[in-house]
């Protein structure tokens, strides 16, 4: 939106210039690879994660490309040679991707996304995969806890001031995906089509001489559906103010101070008795899912979600890895590749990604490691495949996953699969990973 | 960078929209207004803040407008009327700014920013303002404690992979604010004049045949300046082969997992007892500002930090708030205002911020409340002013607050600052803040 100097090509952490400089001068940019996106655990105690990005990497990838001031700065700086910078000039990304579609959970190991390319077209991805990947599973994440938590009662994402300007935008789609009704970020609406809320804040109220002028004023412009904002002074009083200007057709009021579940008590009682029972109360202020939680039996209409949401909610980052899991060796053919790093050590071989089904009921996630004795072709039985295809040979193939029809479709990826997950799966507290992880490389027994 | 739909104006809350509708129709919308941006607390146990993003927000600042296209969305969405859609088309702000210089601390109620303006002109940024402002300070804040933790070793900041991908450029350059030396991020780079580092990854020592084959290809690209990663297989062997590889001339090795107190200190004995006495011992892994403290005693030479420093190392937003402080009243008289809700009252009126020093060390933070009976127009003896203009009836005034200057000089601010606080300041541990904030609205007793 800013114009920025650079393309999203630089979006890049220099060391995978510096790789591809060195693997063109010896001959290894060509080796085809395998790298896989994994999560090697979820964060703090969570049961799942939530795949989403995957439709704004694709927006992303269909125009990544160097520009020619970006390549002449990588030259200058020193960060590329003249073979490189050459290379760069006619970069673009003509390898492949297949993923999990947005929307799906994951559990640790996942394949989210799985890029076949040669090293030099692979390498390049790594940051920008993870940044897109890594911030929005986050929110995704927390996300899929709120709305599971509100059990059905819409939630509504406000957090925008509380993130970077386009994180926000990001993050609102993110929380869609997750089963959220609405954003108050208008950029996330236009870019996206995410239905928008958002009335008046207190600045509104203290602007004018008194309440009743705010109240008048923003009923005359918004119509008795808006939703009025009641605790800037003494709720009881503004709420009475509230009626008798709207009448009993006030859309809602919101709650964004004190204790919500209390106030949303008294509030719900107080319309009631003026007539105005259809009335709904919206409560906004420091929620997270455990608040949220805990209002479950308070009469609320609505929640708005800030903080915790964009910031996932203790957990800001996926911890996603982007890894070289295979690649061409001398002769020509392909090798599974791990690192042995203590805490860190990686499984090679590109892996075949199914959920386990039990009924309608998932119980594992199945990985068949690709060339090994496990995977002999055919599909699991009583398990439905995870990945789909996403690019081929650098063109977009999968329908329907960016813009606002992505959202719509992750949106309703993520509650189907969401519902197929055991109970425990719901539980706000710590635990394990809701499904277990089971990596096939050795030939079935028979 | 990415070719969006939609203005920067658009980073913002839909109840900004309405709150202009409705106050454009009842005649307040002309009404003289003064906003302030401050912290009703420091995120968790923190003993001060770190004023970042304010270089960034005049940048998109002074080119802030509506297009066509926004408005027509606005109209069609139902966001704003037509009277309403009329005054988007010409509107920009026309406001003053003023602000702590990036780079300055802060501690509860200082007011980094004041915005001054009619309510139409100065409701519009409170989204903005505070996105830019909540996620450069969270990053800056983190990033300081941990270039205070490093003790003038250097910090190189590696995050971008594990936050939004503009948020990553951001987060760069909040970082170098607070002290960081180089950031692996390229887009930052090229913005912002930050120096890049990054040589190679565990990816490309896999790529290789072995890893003699891999550390060859990168000497033979970077010379044996660069800095081999040597724990992919066995650390010992990987020291080993570097150094006969590369020479007592080797830069640096990087360790990126284990113990990395007791690693660094074992390549240390093993660098030196092979000669290469310069070769630097660089760690990166996991690291916050704990970790960095804990390994003040360990043979590093540097570290390099990237999730916790991407996500302010657990307080991921600044929680700053934007807040009308003061508004002509309808005789046009300008009145302080102030909500009354619980938990999150405000102090009314604008104020005037001061450091109180004694000698070269600060003491307190004294903000005298404009027009109140404190305010007498004269400096607060013994403090030095925090507050410099940055923008005036719509044009940024201040110099080099932008671009690579911008960082320069906020950078140099932050040091200074920081160097000015009581001891406790650099202690990690959950605190008070380090500073007690005095607001002065009383005449002073004589």
């Amino acid at each position: 939106m800013v114009a920025a100097v650079g393309s999203a090509a630089l979006y890049t952490d220099r060391y995978e210039l510096t790789m591809l400089t060195a693997a063109l001068a010896d001959g290894t940019a060509d080796r085809r690879c395998v790298f896989e996106v994994f999560a090697r655990r979820l964060p703090d105690g969570r049961r799942y994660g939530v795949v989403a990005g995957t439709g704004r990497l694709l927006e992303q990838l269909a125009d990544l490309r160097f520009d020619e001031d970006d390549v002449a700065w990588l030259q200058a700086e020193g960060v590329v040679d003249a073979r490189t910078a050459d290379h760069l000039r006619g970069w673009r990304f003509r390898g492949s991707v297949e993923g999990y579609p947005e929307g799906e959970v994951y559990v640790p190991g996942s394949p989210l996304l799985t890029v076949r390319g040669t090293f030099a077209e692979a390498v390049l991805l790594e940051t920008l995969v993870l940044s897109v990947l890594n911030h929005d599973s986050a929110v995704a994440a927390a996300a899929s806890r709120m709305t599971s938590a509100a059990d059905g009662r819409p939630c509504l994402e406000m957090g925008s001031r509380r993130t970077h300007e386009e994180a926000a935008v990001a993050a609102a789609r993110a929380a869609a995906v997750a089963g959220f009704s609405a954003t108050s970020n208008l950029a996330a609406g236009r870019r996206y089509g995410i239905p928008t809320v958002g009335t008046a804040a207190h600045a509104f109220t203290l602007l004018h001489d008194d309440e009743d002028a705010a109240f008048r004023s923003q009923l005359a412009a918004q119509g008795a559906g808006t939703t009025l904002l009641v605790d800037t002074y003494d709720v009881e009083a503004a709420v009475a103010r509230a009626v008798a200007l709207a009448g009993p057709d006030l859309g809602a009021v919101r709650l964004d101070s004190g204790d919500l579940g209390e106030l949303a008590t008294q509030v719900r009682a107080q319309l009631d008795a003026l007539g105005a029972s259809r009335t709904r109360v919206v409560v906004t202020s420091d929620l997270d899912e455990f608040a949220v939680a805990a209002l479950a039996a308070a009469p609320v209409d609505g929640y708005g979600v800030g903080t915790s949401l964009v910031t996932g909610s203790g957990a800001p980052t996926a911890g996603l890895v982007y890894k070289l899991v295979a690649r061409e060796d001398a002769s020509g053919a392909m090798r599974g590749v791990a690192k042995a790093s203590p805490g860190k050590s990686t499984v090679a071989g590109a892996k075949r990604a199914w959920r386990e089904m039990d009924g309608d009921a998932a119980v594992a996630e199945v990985l068949v490691v690709e060339g090994s004795a496990a995977d002999d072709g055919a599909p699991v039985p009583g398990a439905r495949p995870l990945q789909v295809p996403l690019v081929s040979d650098g063109v977009v193939v999968a329908g329907g996953t960016t813009g606002a029809d992505g959202v719509r479709r992750a949106a309703a990826r993520h509650e189907a699969s969401r519902a197929e997950l055991p109970a425990q799966a719901r539980r706000l507290g710590r635990g394990e990973p809701c499904l277990p992880t089971e990596v096939r490389s050795a030939a079935p027994s028979r």
